[in-house]
Order: C-alpha cells, then structure tokens, then sequence
C-alpha cells in the first residue's frame, strides 16, 4: 500500500475544491488498492484514534473531503478497478476510484448507459459521486446517483461490529425490500459511516440516437427562469434543462474560444431525448411564447456538444478568474424565476459579482460568487451573500444544497433548513454507525 | 377521534392479507382524521406501554399490519385528504389514507401522472405503498414508490424526542442532499420508525398517447422467462414486462370471462410507451426468435386491458379457490428462466400447485401456492415450498422480497439472506429510532 507523507503532496491530498473551506494537517495519507488493505487502516485508525478522511478526486465543492488535524486520509484513487460489467443484468460493479466518464466509456462498448453527469464527471469518481449522491445534467429527467446504486461495500465499525469490517449492503436486483434501505443511507452520508469499497450501479440501455439541443436566448435571467417554468407547466421533459449567465458564456468563450453567441444576459440549453421531432419543436415554442430573444434547434451536432461543453467548462473558466464561491441551492421549480431575481439583488447588495449556471429545470441553481485573490472585503462580501441566498432558498421551501453536498460550507446552513428534531435524528444516526465519531468527523452532522 | 372496540371490526383491522401469518388480539383501534390525533394516540400509548400498529387498507401479503397482543391499531384510512397538487412543481401531498388509484385520477386531471402500480392500486394507499416500497407493473422502467417520495411528515419518537413528536423529513424540490436520507429509510420501514401522516410525492406529466401492448404466448414459462432475458439483453426498456402462467390466466377466465386465450403455457404482456412503434415491433421480434409460439402488438385496446385487467385480477381469482401463499422473489434477471424451473420443480417435489405471476422484465417474480382450504398437510407443504423458494432466489444472488416487504412471512428469509452485520445495523437503526420499541413491533427485524 503507497503510503504519502511528503508535505506537499499531503497538503494537496488534505481538501478538496471548496474555496475558503478550513482544512487541518493530516498525519499522513495512504492509497490502498484493496478492500483488505482498507480494513487494515481502518482498524489501524480505530486502536489509535486517528480520524479517517476518505476521498476520491477531491472535486468536491463543499468541503466534504477536507481533512481534520491528525486525520489519516484514505486516498481511494488507485482502487480504480471495474470488477463487472454484467450486460445481461445491465448493472457494472466497480471500486469506489473509477472515474465517472470511465465507467461511462466502459459501458457504453456493451451499449449500455450510465446517465448520472455531474459536471465533474471527466474527473470525479464514482466512490466521490455516491458518497454525496452527486446530480448532473440529466437527472432532470433520468435522477440522481441515488436512484442507481444497486448495492456497496463499505468498511465501517460502531453497530456492525469492530471496526474495520466489511459489509455488503443492498443488492444485485432491480428491486427489493429485505430490512431498512441502508444502501440509501449511505448514498449521500460523505463517508461519515464508513468507507465505501465497491458499488453496484444500474445502467440503462443507450440511447439509440443522438439528443437534439433546443437553444433559447433571453434577456434577462428572470426571463430565462419564466421559461423554465413555462416547460415544467407544458409538461414537457427534457433530458437536460440547463441555464448559462453572460457572465458564465464570456468567461468560457474567452477561455476556450468556442465561438458561442455571448450577447444575450441568459441562455437556456435543452437536451431532447425522446424520438421524434415534437418535443424538441415544443420546447423552442415555448421558449418564444416566454419571451425568448430566438429560440431553436441546433442542427449541427457540433455546436450542440459546443453549447453542452461550455456548460460543463464554465466553472473552471470562472476559477481562471480567481477564488470561485460555488452556491448550490434548490427551489421549487415554479420559484425559479423568483431565486434569479433574489440572486441578482444579492450580488447588487453586497457589491460582488455573481455568475449563474444552473440546472434549472430541476430548481438547482450554483451561482458562482466570484472575489479578487487576496482581496479580504471581496471574500467577507461572497461569504456574507452565499448565507443570504441560502436563506432565500429556505424561505422559499428550498433546500440549502441540492447536489454538492454539505461538507463543512453548508452545515450552518443545513442547521437552519431542518428542524432540531430532525437534525437529533441524524446526529443519533451517526452516533449508531459511527460511535467513535472516527470516519470523517465533523462532516454533515458532525 | 373514531374509536373501535367491536370485536369482529377489530378482528379485521387486526391482520392483512398475508395467509398463514399470525396475529394477536388488540386491545383497540382508532381512526384519526389529523396528525394531531395522531401525536395524541402516540403519546397515549407510549405512556402506558402500548404498541402500535398503523395500517392502510390491509391490502399487504407479508403481515406487516398484522396486530400484536394488546396493540393499539391506527387505521390511518380516514386520512384521506388530498393536500395539495401542485402542477407547477409536478408535486402532490397527500393524506396517508389516500389510495393509489384516486391520487393517480386526481392528478390525472391536471395533466400529470403518478406512476408506482401496485395490482393493489385499486384499494391500497399511498401510506402503505411507502411503508412497504410498493413496486407494481410499470417500474421496470419508471421504478418503484421509493423513487417518487420526497418528503414525509412522521409521527416519531426517540432520537427525535418524546414519542408523539411530528417531523418534517425530506422536502419538495426534485432534488436535495441536505442531511442523510431519512425519506429513503422511512420508506420502507414498514411502520417500524413511526406514523406516516403526510407524503409529499414527486409526478410525471402525464403519457401523450396509449402505450402499446406486446402480447407473447409460450409453450413453457421457462420459454418465456427466456423471452425475457432476451428483452433486456437487446437493450430494450418496456414500461411492463409482466408474466402470467395458465393456471393465473385460467382462474382469471373463469371468474371474468374475458375473453382470454388460455391455452399457452405462460403469457407475456410488455407495455410499450416510447411513441413510434419500433420499440414494440422489436419486442414482437424478440419474443419470436425467442421461440414464442405467438406474438403481436395488441391492435384492439380493449384486449390490451383485458390483458393488463387479467394481471392485476390473478391474485384475487386465486384467492377465490382457496388459500395462496404468495412469493414475492426477486433474482437477477439472467436468472429468471433458472428460477422459473425452480418453481416448477419445488411445487412437483412438495405436490402443490404454484401458479406464477410475475413482474419477469424486473426479475420479480410472484410464486402463487395453492392450498385447499383446511387441509393440513398440504399447508405444511405450501409453507415447505415457500422457504425452498427463498432458498434458491438467495442463492441465484437475488433476495427474498423484492417489493412485498419482510413484515412477518419474510423475517426468517431475511436473516438468511443479510449477513449478521447488516442484520445488527439494521437492528441498532431500529433501537435508535424506536428505543421503547412501540412502533410495529416484531417487524422487519423486531
């Protein structure tokens, strides 16, 4: 087992992407390439007191992935094995390192499909998406992470046993009921229960022809909210229902040079997967009856996969800018066109920049609060708005995170979403599976 | 608050439809009509010690609203109320007492559509849907109860307080990761964490046209169990893909005459909703090369109900001849052709008659055993058979409930198929969220 304790690597391995999310000094890390090698730190980590922190990529937005002082990091990069790909069943089992687009990739040779697409997925890991049920593009119409883990291993102590047992949780079926859903449980836990080890995942049949791509140009983002609204009400479904900012279009446009139309403050971009014509014609209509400055079908693949490409790339091309503070409320989608309003009188309020990307036909919305490196007020004025918009999005029956997780940036925020009740509830969770409070503490409850 | 101390009502409030389970004799039930009452019978019972047992409209197979001695029941089949729909956000909250097939019409009126169909739907409630995680027909493509609720109020105690304490779990966007999961392992749960008094549950819009309906008749179900890994491996996603033997389809005949061709050994039905017919001439196809002694698409829409009528009306029928003990096995689909024979050789070994109905495109598959009413030995045998049958779906890697739930029937099968571990992780959740064990108990792990 590689074991890392060079100060520089350590440091890079001790969080992930959450800008201004605290992080300590880690005892050192180790890259196990076995579910007995995992066992074999964990009860290591057990008989000494020393903190687990898994990780995967370190992609993660809210800090989940950020080591405590004296922590051992579990770096589950090289456990990047896909044991199964079983096409008869349509289900892959895969180690918790395999990157999302990989498996995807792997998958598709079967011609087979596995839709979960958070924007990371060039880089994330499966183990990283399941650990905080990551979202995407197209869960819109096709769900969340959750809604296709089948089984796990996982690694954990407290109420299975000693720690540094390995369990099989869930299962290989489609469906099933036998005793609580702890595979759900644990989707989404940030490995504050222990490790994950190996997932099953269920995957779909590919799609057999390309999606088409409906673009909209609006005026503003408001207006772009209205007609996300307006599809929902048409009860139509696309595939995707994405929002890009001006700000958003430039910053990737001067990056990478895309050739995108940047004049508009808002594009909505639509992926229709459903054969046939009629929807993607129906979404472009709606789009014009909402006000849409144009609206139409891409016919060139190539620009389609050109407008997907910049949706993706627009939070890195935003990062080339400076520190990035990513926001990742969810509304009701009807309260949509209400959140943009709400998101440009913050920005307005607290001086700063903020760029919208969002899934928005999903109510998830990331604005990215944008601060000058160094600039001390900028960072305070981003810190003080990205608590405002939570705050909003709970007035509005939102959720404070909607697929980043919540890691160290939202737990306040997460504390003023659920009720005490709830929140004792979830804290007696970990307490049960976690007694000794060694798997990545002070995550989620923590 | 009605409250219920006739002894032959309380006899029949006392147990579901699971034949052979056992139950006790109550000490009383009550139909609350608010939570509020809810919260009052909760704390009533918690400071006397009484247990409680919550139940929808009994409809279930597996005895989990089976009464224990001295229980308190809590019909909850007067909280009937539909809440809210809300169209914009394709939302509805509802009532525990609402049934399934009144939700699905209410929402039907404005343009959306609530897809989990148990056979139950008629009668049972959404309640019992998500305390069981109903499956039904169409989930093979659009997934069972689980993947439908967002949010739940429970009456609960423990962890989150003094026993009567309402919480608010989940929420109303489409997606969320705010907290571990509570609504996933609520759901499920089998009445075992607490009351639900009120479902929040996420629609679709509803189907443009008529689906489509593939009918094949084969000259063995093992044929046609083959049929349908055949399905699955040419990639292709029916809405339905259900199983009828001639024995189910004799006894629906014979009591509806409609009309049915009895003949073949076993039928299968695949619903098709992607418009265009390809999907459904593909299936046509599959089921021929598969070595169906007939197939086509149904052109009479009425047939096609007649057909989809006969499916859901095959327990029922049975039911007329006696006893049925109903299976309810779920084995990856590879394996459905090997679990078919299964069948036919456990019901020669034991001499009882099994008549198979059976969600076949999700590997679910519902093993009917037949026994005379009074007679002895043959329900000896029936029983004999039953854990055969759980035997061999553990050991083809499959589990012993795939969407009936563990209740009472299945508590020993789970055992066998969830390691030690797991069972004591499932038990110390339990604990924690039930420490007086009150809620239902003896369920699921109790």
């Amino acid at each position: 087992m590689e074991v890392i304790d060079d100060p520089d690597v350590l440091a890079s391995l001790s969080h992930d992407e959450a800008e201004w999310a605290p992080y300590g000094k880690a005892l050192g890390a180790v890259r196990p390439r076995t579910t007995a090698e995992v066992r074999e730190v964990v009860r290591h980590c057990a008989e000494r007191g020393i903190p687990i922190v898994p990780r995967g990529a370190g992609t993660g937005l809210s800090g989940g992935a950020n080591a405590v002082d004296g922590a051992m990091i579990l770096d589950l990069s090289r456990m990047d094995r896909i044991v199964a790909i079983d096409a008869d069943n349509m289900t892959a089992t895969v180690q918790p390192g395999v990157i999302n687009d990989d498996l995807k990739k792997a998958v598709a040779e079967h011609g087979l499909w596995y839709p979960p697409d958070p924007a990371s997925a060039p880089w994330s890991t499966i183990g990283g998406n399941v650990s905080t049920n990551a979202g995407g593009l197209c869960c819109l119409k096709y769900g969340v992470t959750r809604d296709y883990v089948l089984g796990l291993e996982a690694v954990v102590g407290g109420a299975a046993g000693a720690y540094g047992t390995a369990v099989r949780l869930g299962r290989r079926t489609t469906k099933g009921v036998s005793g609580y859903d702890l595979v759900g449980l644990f989707t989404g836990s940030e490995g504050t229960f222990g490790v994950l080890t190996e997932i099953t995942v269920r995957l779909r049949p590919a799609r057999r022809e390309a999606p088409k791509t409906v673009v909209g140009a609006f005026g503003s983002v408001v207006a772009a909210g209205e007609a996300v609204a307006a599809i929902t009400r048409a009860g139509l479904l696309p595939a995707a229902l994405e929002l890009l900012d001006r700000t958003c279009l430039r910053a990737v446009e001067e990056w990478k040079h895309l050739g995108l139309e940047a004049d508009a403050a808002a594009l909505l971009l639509a992926q229709l997967d459903t054969p046939g014509d009629e929807e993607a014609t129906a979404v472009a209509s709606v789009f014009r009856d909402a006000g849409a400055l144009w609206a139409e079908q891409s016919t060139d693949e190539v620009e389609a996969e050109a407008l997907f490409a910049a949706r993706r790339l627009a939070y890195p091309a935003l990062e080339r800018l400076g520190p990035v503070l990513t926001e990742d409320v969810c509304v009701p989608r009807s309260r949509v066109p209400e959140m943009l309003a709400v998101i440009e009188e913050t920005a307005a309020r607290h001086g700063t920049t903020i760029a919208t990307i969002a899934h928005a036909g999903d109510g998830n919305l990331h604005p990215l609060i944008l601060a000058p490196a160094g600039d001390e007020a900028a960072k305070r004025a981003a810190q003080a708005a990205f608590e405002d918009m939570l705050t909003a999005a709970i007035a509005m029956g939102g959720t404070v995170t909607g697929e980043h997780g919540v890691g160290l940036l939202k737990r306040a925020g997460m504390r003023r979403e659920l009720s005490p009740e709830v929140l004792a509830m979830q804290i007696a969770i970990k307490q049960t599976l976690d007694p000794l409070n060694l798997f990545n503490p002070g995550k989620v409850v923590g």
